[in-house]
């Protein structure tokens, strides 16, 4: 027998009633939002302890079977930018949209749907007022607008945190089309960017878990610039190879079956029977 | 905002430890056990409001998605069988293995193993000692032999309940091989076997949730004797459609593959985008 942690869930309030009583296609429409899936809430601790708070954009098709958001490539990428500021379990995110985004422009199209936001906001109170959170790290545009909208709020413009966007820890995939050379050129992009802002979150994230890796990025992201994500933010009894690179894919012959469609994929290096 | 149910989960003691705790590949063969998808543990009430403790065999695709037992065909049949005793929350359920049973025989090889029943064990202590529990209903032979070995154990012989060993609900499949007239008569025959045991189970359920269905089976299983999966069993946010009928599928040109895969198709029904 081996020990595991897992993620308790939603157990205090305000995060069962959260939980319970979320938007659904009514307020993110089906044409725009992938409903059908069900809400991802969150991902990380509930318990008061998180020193940093990160806002993602949706969840995708891993984060709807783990039911935890930021855990396929972009989780990964976020984890290790966590690790450089000696992040390993103090932090909690939330995602800008409840649900997958579908389509180009769904996302740009319900940046400020007041019912989102309304929601969206309860959470952001329940993770920021009165906490002992240091900073704020929005990953893209849009989890900027939805972050800059809540500190805008009565409950947001008393709250004193420190706060970075940084480019989306997929962006270079999105922009470069399959093409390596844009690829590599976004990618380092990206890594500037990180870079920049991990110089001026050091200073605010005064209560690290570990000591800070002092060495920036490089030039194209490393095996390193990946962490798995921890055991303990996953519900119980998820296997190991559910927390690291990519296993679930969304595939159809059509659009509507590839929406409709989600193929879990154990890992060659997981498939540990004999005829494997 | 309509309001949800979930299932709080593995929050309080024993079930915490036992979450953290568990048998893996040195308990549970992988050339037996599906043991690459992790382990899934129970269904129902964690909080001592039980009346009725369902004892499975093993969880299939449908509940390695969902982290919880009993969830697809079987769990669906099990959960119109509760019906039929009034029971509708106060139950719940584990399973005589943790894991997927992999290829033929391979529940019968290991339907002895102490290690196996010792953690089993510590899950049936939790649930029926010094409970309220007035009846156990074991799914199948494994898991009749798998409660029995339980009920000779110290703990187990300070327990009085009602115990009734019904058909498995999915052995008619099973039987069939494919076979429309074998299969008929393998639901008739289950479907007696089950009106037996209710008959026999009414007196010692002496507190149902709500008034019971007198009416028997018939000779074939209709769409009301499949019940849908409570909400409040699955985790926070699963779509609504995850709870009936079947939605998951293991998929693969070859047995590695295929052991490898699962395949999630969202139901036509559930289909609400536009285009479907």
């Amino acid at each position: 027998m081996a020990s595991h942690q897992f993620d308790p869930g939603y157990v205090e309030e305000p995060f069962r009633s959260l939980c319970e009583d979320y938007p659904a296609a009514e307020t993110y429409p089906a044409d725009d939002f992938r409903v059908e899936w069900g809400p991802v809430f969150h991902r990380g601790r509930l318990d008061g302890s998180a020193r940093v708070v990160v806002v993602g954009q949706d969840p995708a098709q891993h984060e709807v079977i783990t039911r935890r958001i930021l855990v396929g490539a972009a989780g990964q990428r976020t984890q290790g930018f966590l690790a450089r500021l000696g992040i390993q379990a103090s932090y909690v995110m939330v995602n800008t949209f409840l649900y997958s985004v579908y389509g180009q422009g769904g996302g740009e199209r319900h940046a400020d749907d007041a019912q989102i936001a309304a929601y969206r906001n309860r959470w952001l109170d329940a993770l920021l007022v009165g906490a002992e959170v240091e900073a704020v790290v929005a990953l893209g545009r849009l989890a900027a607008r939805a972050f800059q909208a809540w500190q805008a709020t009565p409950a947001g413009q008393g709250v004193e945190v420190a706060f970075e966007h940084i480019t989306y820890p997929t962006a270079p995939e999105s922009a470069a089309g399959g093409d390596p050379d844009r690829y590599a050129e976004a990618v380092a992009a990206m890594l500037r960017n990180w870079n920049d802002a991990l110089a001026r979150l050091r200073p605010a994230v005064r209560h690290p878990d570990v000591d800070r890796d002092p060495v920036p990025y490089g030039e194209a992201l490393t095996d390193a610039d990946y962490a798995p994500i921890p055991e303990r933010d996953l519900p119980a009894g998820l296997p190991e190879w559910m927390r690291s690179r990519a296993w679930a894919d969304r595939r159809g012959r059509t659009p509507d079956l590839k929406r409709a469609t989600i193929v879990v994929t154990v890992p060659r290096a997981a498939r540990r029977w004999t005829d494997a």
